[in-house]
């Protein structure tokens, strides 16, 4: 039954029975739609187009089961941890790359390096453990810089965390396929086009939601995590129990390039930090964890640092200890010589086992730039830096505007570079550790500013302030011994951004101003005054006009003609229709212009600004008779005039547009809307 | 001063003061627009637009000056026949291509083959010339097939020469910048470039209009014409008068590869029939001609054929006098070796004159197509096989529409085939030669009928009777020995195009008639129900209500709430406005739809739904409040549900959209426009 409230204050219709499939009553005023609403209502087609979404992303899940769809702390480490993990596989070798310049009696070196680069995974790993609890609904680069050191800060490392997770995609994908061509050589024409396969295969199962992608990538990242600890543990019994092999042996002789400089030093160490991308997603994905959020996430980011850790610790000390060189070609790679020393004899069948876990964490270490972006891109929307759709979760609770921006861009810069690794790699690392250095910059105001409430303030402050010169320092070696290959891009590129986030912030400013204020709390009555533009008397034409004059008798038809005959005949249309079948106060004005130059637009254009010009006070509504076809291709076969007139009247301020909409053809034809 | 009737009949209302740049007053009830309403009306950047429109296009032409526009003799021949007389730059060496497979001795059939065809040239020509007295509206295939043998074998003949249309501006392009870039070594690497540049120039002429470009590419036409008459003639005096040379020379020795077959016989003469292609476009485009329209084109149609005979005897007879045999790479041309044994001594300097001449007349013979297809397409749509914008005028009288798409679909051809004649050339003669046929057949059929009236009937119908046979045989030969090489390309397109045609015709006959039955002459009394969808309680949503009240008490403004916090917010927000500032009488629905899976339009468009199904008699008018931003670009950062929303909306009969706008930012706000 049906309430229809009278008085104001408890006036609020309810207009659905108790049987209707669509909504469920709340309260007076209130209703809720149930998936009901959700049904295709088109043909057979929009049918089969909802059966393809739905098997692809999944049915929706209601607002409500939000906390249902969190991570666990098993399903976090590998979906957040995978880009921070991934890269123990390269770090080392990245080190040896470069001390290798100075011959081979230097790569000892690498040792002290890596201990220096443990040191700093622990100091920025307590550092993140800080900002966990201090800013429990994530405390990512942005929402610590900008919360401490002002939005400007807080926008440039927003700007360098986003573009640093494109080139992780772009990077992981492209390095995956690279393997993957490797191993099957025939696909080395389709390179670009299995990259896009790729990111479109990941873009998916990151729509369905992040629990369901939880559970698709959890396995690759902990097969990788067991199999190199694997592999450490027996290479340690083989070299010390087994073989008292010395810590550090001898590396084959390679040829000195250069001296053994400070500068060489420092970029061994700067290269050998990208080990330590990736590490900021727990703070950032803090809101993606089950309750209680903090909690979980300062757990899974200890262990993610432990494991961190302690495979980049094994792994450097395995290639010391059985003093591998790298591989001037990079094929074989560092790990994978390793690999090959450790699993001898009867593990010999974990050598291709490693090999391709190892594969599976490089090519999905994207996913974790697939959890954070978007999170990051929703919190910029929500402050009005971005545009408000990527706040919005789709239909299975992802922010799914920010992963196919994610996606896009990936495949973009996948298409621009031909999908090449070593390019993209030269514009990777800057990003990150730019935001690494602004996030640990605010927490050291965060604790400066809590100095009398907080007694290990000072502590806490000196591992910020040492965290922050160190990852500073980083990011000033990255970007200049970079530049020229391509830093200079991410440098160029942030700046861009940030003013972008700007712009986007003025407008949204800007337009939350003029709406809101000058509203009118009692609007006067409105003088109507309406125009039907028209073509021929039919029936659009005809149930137009019976529609403008139920608003107000002050209505003019028009019909521009485009030459005499035109002109003769519709008035003598008119004057038939008029006289035979309409009383005198129903009569309507026709006015008929001619166009000498067949533009059927402008003059009609002109009339109205006539018009307002001469009725400045008046509401002027433009009744547009408009024929809906059964096909979307039919409509090439009409003059678009009704849409372009539309279009351009848009623009003109204090004009109602109204489209009258008459069916034809094989829908019914609902006379009696019009006329009941 | 204003005159606004208030009787019936009279009663129209003149809204434009006597001092209005737009109108000029024509009689009551009827204005006419000044070019003042083509001004445009944007900023700067609208200005720069038109400017730079104008400057291209040139200022609209009215209506009125339709007879000025027309073709003199003159230039109706350079138009007309570019395409006609260009072919006798390369008929007579189709013809001994083939015939050289039979060895060099048996080249002098040329010449028997070469008085067939001028006879059949003949045959067509007066053919012809009895058509256009017969149909001076204009006399294509296409008239002269529909209204004599049906509708079916009319859109045969015109989507046959469709066809060839699109084919000959892409073959004439192709051929001229092939000679073009023999020239410029250089260019070889833009071909396909430089083609689309060639057609967009052509293009832009045309849309400037017929007369203008009867002007501009009058010059190369005549050029030709003058050159290659002065060469014959040249020849002639050396051969005949100065050398005393025999009519057939004895051609250098080449090895016969196959036997001199009848086939062979016919296929020379099939090939050689390309001369023939573009003889019809003046038959066709009769009424482009200065009045008086059917006589004019008579004698340019004389002319022209008196003029493509003369040539093409001319230099067969040269080439067969100076036994000039085809060079079997296809370069230098034959009629460039023709010219060299021509043009020596002092008249040396001619023989470049000549080759430009030759070059700008195979460009240039596009033109043809460009002045024809249009006034096809025109026909076709008048017809109701195309749509209407087909046979529109654009500002400069010509049928804009059909001159931009030949100029789409010539460039399409171009950049499929990589701008190469030789895979072009295969398709092209077949859509002549079956249009010939079937307006032949019309044209023995017309004679037929008139068999009562007209005592030459039956002379005339042999004439085209034996044209009919001919060139159906021809079209046969065509089809058959091209078949592989493209020409059933061309076969599966003619019937495909005839289908679209059909399936356009009965769309449009459809409409008329669902449009203009069933018409309600006296409407009755519509019962209004309106929604005002809102997202904020802004000014845009209150000037909507207000708007919506002053058609009807009975509004609801609809909100679709994401979460709780949401739906309180706007209840109380609502609250306080209603009950502080509005009267009882004024207040006003609010129903809050909470929608669980965060989806905006489904909820809404289920709710529109049960309304219409609670009261299927009145009309649901849907007003939606939208802010109208300052720059395009502004649109993205708004959700754009109103949008997409209407575009849901269209499809469901009997609701009316209305758009109130509301302007923001840089301009003025027209507040009075709806509070007055």
């Amino acid at each position: 039954e049906e309430v229809q409230g009278s008085k104001l204050g408890n006036k609020r219709v309810r207009i659905v029975r108790e049987n209707n499939p669509a909504f469920q009553h709340i309260t007076r005023g209130v209703l809720e739609a149930t998936p009901a609403t959700e049904q295709p209502d088109g043909g057979a087609l929009a049918h089969v187009g909802y059966g393809i979404k739905w098997a692809l992303i999944g049915h929706p899940i209601p607002s409500t089961q939000d906390a249902q769809e969190r991570l666990t702390k098993f399903k976090a480490l590998a979906v957040l941890s995978s880009d921070a993990i991934s890269s123990v596989a390269y770090a080392t070798e990245a080190i040896l790359v470069n001390l290798i310049a100075a011959g081979s009696q230097h790569l000892s070196v690498a040792f002290p390096i890596s201990l220096v680069i443990i040191a700093l995974m622990a100091i920025v790993g307590i550092s993140y453990r800080q900002t966990i609890p201090a800013y429990p609904n994530g405390g990512g680069s942005y929402i610590v810089a900008s919360s401490n050191l002002g939005m400007w800060p807080g926008l440039v490392a927003a700007a360098a965390l986003l573009i640093d997770y494109v080139l992780n995609v772009a990077v992981s994908v492209a390095a995956g396929v690279h393997n993957l061509v490797a191993l099957f050589s025939g696909l080395s024409h389709y390179v670009v086009l299995i990259d896009i396969l790729l990111v479109i295969f990941i873009t998916v199962v990151n729509l369905r939601g992040i629990r369901e992608s939880g559970t698709f990538f959890a396995i690759p990242t902990h097969f990788f995590i067991v199999t190199a600890f694997i592999m450490i543990i027996v290479g340690v019994i083989k070299a010390f129990v087994v073989g008292h092999q010395p810590l550090i042996g001898h590396f084959a002789y390679a040829q000195e390039l250069e001296p053994l400089s400070f500068f060489l030093i420092l970029r061994a160490f700067a290269t050998g930090c990208s080990a330590m991308t990736g590490v900021e997603a727990i703070s950032n994905g803090v809101p993606a964890f089950k309750k209680p959020e903090a909690r979980n996430a300062k757990i899974t980011l200890t262990w993610m640092m432990g494991i961190l850790m302690a495979l980049f610790f094994g792994i450097t000390v395995l290639t010391m200890t059985f003093h591998v060189a790298p591989n001037s070609s990079g094929s074989p790679t560092l790990i994978a010589l390793v690999a090959q020393q450790v699993f001898t004899g009867p593990l010999v069948f974990m050598y291709p086992v490693f090999l391709i876990a190892t594969l599976g964490i490089l090519t999905l270490s994207a996913e974790t730039s697939y959890s954070d972006f978007p999170r990051l891109a929703s919190l910029l929307a929500r402050d009005r830096f971005l545009p408000s759709q990527f706040a919005l979760r789709g239909e299975r609770l992802a922010f799914s505007v920010g992963i196919v921006c994610l996606a896009l861009l990936a495949i973009l810069l996948l298409v621009v570079f031909g999908g090449d690794t070593n390019k993209l790699i030269n514009l990777f690392a800057i990003g990150v550790f730019i935001s690494f250095t602004l996030s640990q910059c605010g927490m050291v105001m965060h604790w400066w500013r809590l100095r009398g409430q907080n007694r290990h303030w000072s502590y806490s402050m000196a591992i910020n302030g040492v965290g922050a010169l160190t990852t500073a320092l980083v990011a000033l070696i990255v970007s200049t011994t970079k530049f020229v290959e391509g830093a200079w891009i991410v440098l160029l590129m942030i700046p861009l951004l940030v003013f972008l986030f700007h712009g986007i912030h003025s407008h949204y400013r800007h337009f939350e101003a003029a709406k809101t204020t000058d509203i009118p709390a009692n609007p006067q009555k409105i003088r109507h005054r309406l125009i039907v533009p028209i073509s021929h008397l039919d029936r659009a034409a005809i149930q137009s006009i019976a529609y403008a004059r139920s608003i107000s008798p002050e209505v003019t038809a028009v019909h521009v003609s485009l030459n005499d005959e035109e002109s003769q005949q519709i008035q003598d249309s008119w004057n038939t229709w008029q006289h035979e079948h309409l009383s005198e106060e129903e009569a309507t004005h026709l006015l008929i212009i001619e166009s000498p130059y067949r533009a059927l637009l402008n003059p009609l254009l002109a009339y109205i600004d006539t018009l307002q010009k001469r009725h400045p006070g008046d509401t002027i509504t433009v009744i547009l008779p408009e024929f809906v076809v059964a096909h979307w291709w039919e409509y090439f076969l009409h003059n678009q005039v009704a849409l372009r007139l539309k279009a351009r009247l848009f623009f003109r301020p204090g004009i109602v547009v109204a489209n009258v909409p008459q069916h034809l053809m094989d829908r019914p034809l609902k006379k009696k809307a019009l006329y009941g």
